[in-house]
């Protein structure tokens, strides 16, 4: 914190993890308002929870994903918690899963006070999702909101360190992470998950906020492993890593524009300055 | 490992922690001669030591870092290392500081029983070696050798993710890193290294072995922080992270070759082919 940055806003996060049940959109959404109006009454402005979170995860078919997916905005999940966020003049972000123009996306809605702000198609499609879902059309979007410049990663975009550089060189300070992290090959289940790793590295790489919710729970036999985390810009956990099981909300109080100052690590080294793209190629 | 690649040549890395003295570079050289033979003996064939293994790393000027810098091939170093590599049959990755025509570069030798294989001149200049060293002009070359694919980072060069993407797109398969890692803002002596969160981060997202050589002691008021790390190209530690004070010599045999297997994560996912270059720009 510096002078000139003292006197800029402060938010309060919270991610949400919790276990959605599959096909069950009613029960997860009176779940996931029953959670936010408590972070909410806890302080929490930016509300983050996880992947699918309306739908499940694991699909047995085209039709039963068919059957969960609506429209965003428009469609009933999305109509909620854009209600939520105006009632509580609060912002969302969370995992849905979309239905366009007949085409079913890995997707998550970013709501506030405003409404619909925007929404992130997930680009890394993992493991099966690929034989249900589309591959995300929209980019890396960074939304200019009144908390900070915000953009959307969801899990698997989280193993790719370009999605969290381009996030970052778009101007964004603080990523809202959906996610349903699965077990990783050859990882250690008593070691720290793979993915707090990369998220860690790349706040510290980037110099940005990390807000990752996760979820808990066995669906149809696969496991989720927990471990929100919320990052500091500087790669070291505000709040977390949550349990490996149980349900949990994690709270962290952030000042966006601090990404600023934490990027500019001494008199000659700036994270984007140093930068070598005559050499990237 | 797989049917096709059970029949291909492992190798035993050898990563040298010591504690190189600021201007002496025969008491160096002796000290690297006394620990290379050391990891030989142990079956080491690919020996890494830490940055500016032969100088030392706080120069009180220019005139200081003039009169211990010497040219690659060529200067007393060099030969001393590439005569070393031949008399042994082994590989030797070594941080060195390189003079060329006035100039003076961060850099990293490679050499083997052929004699040098070639140079690499950092990329990425932390804090005062912006006051000494010029930029490195030679990007990220990767050397095929009967051992594998090898790259070669040098400390601040891993707080880049692209550092390690491009060598990975490039076919690399093992990545030496000589090093001479300091503490970082912010972080917490009591954790674990931001610099092997980085490198862990690193091998799993570009399914890399990396091999990380540190120096250790306090130099002219400069603590080094150890924890030299021998990294899968899973991002799980293989060897390390050695003591934070103390000289150790890690070692791991690896099959570079397994790269290719590493970065197929299952039916549906490899890592290079689930890139989104369409969305990076």
């Amino acid at each position: 914190m510096t002078p000139e940055t003292e006197d800029k806003p402060t938010v309060t996060i919270a991610c949400i993890q919790f276990e959605p049940i599959i096909g069950q959109v009613e029960a997860n959404l009176a779940a996931i308002e029953e959670r936010v109006r408590r972070a909410h009454a806890r302080g929490a402005r930016l509300i983050v929870l996880p992947e699918l979170a309306d739908s499940g995860y694991v699909f047995d078919s085209s039709e039963e994903l068919a059957a969960l997916a609506q429209p965003i905005p428009g469609g009933r999940s999305a109509e909620h918690l854009c209600a939520l966020a105006r009632e509580l003049d609060i912002y969302i972000v969370s995992g849905l899963a979309e239905a366009a123009e007949g085409r079913f996306y890995n997707s998550a809605i970013f709501c506030g006070p405003e409404g619909h702000i925007g929404t992130y198609r997930k680009l890394h499609l993992w493991g099966r999702e690929n034989l249900f879902f589309e591959k995300g059309d929209l980019g890396l979007p960074v939304f200019d909101t009144p908390l900070g410049r915000i953009g959307i990663a969801i899990c698997y975009d989280g193993w790719f360190p370009e999605t969290f550089r381009q996030l970052a060189m778009k101007g964004a300070e603080v990523i809202c992470v959906p996610t349903n992290w699965v077990p990783m090959p050859d990882q250690d289940p008593k070691a720290e998950a793979m993915s707090n790793i990369l998220h860690k590295a790349a706040a510290h790489s980037n110099g940005l906020f990390i807000a990752c919710a996760d979820r808990v729970g066995i669906e149809r036999g696969q496991p989720f492993i927990g471990q929100s985390l919320i990052i500091d810009a500087t790669g070291w956990p505000l709040a977390g890593p949550a349990d490996r099981e149980q349900e949990e909300i994690l709270y962290a109080t952030i000042r966006p524009s601090d990404v600023a100052t934490k990027r500019k690590l001494n008199e000659f080294n700036d994270i984007f300055g140093d930068r070598r793209s005559d050499v990237y190629g």
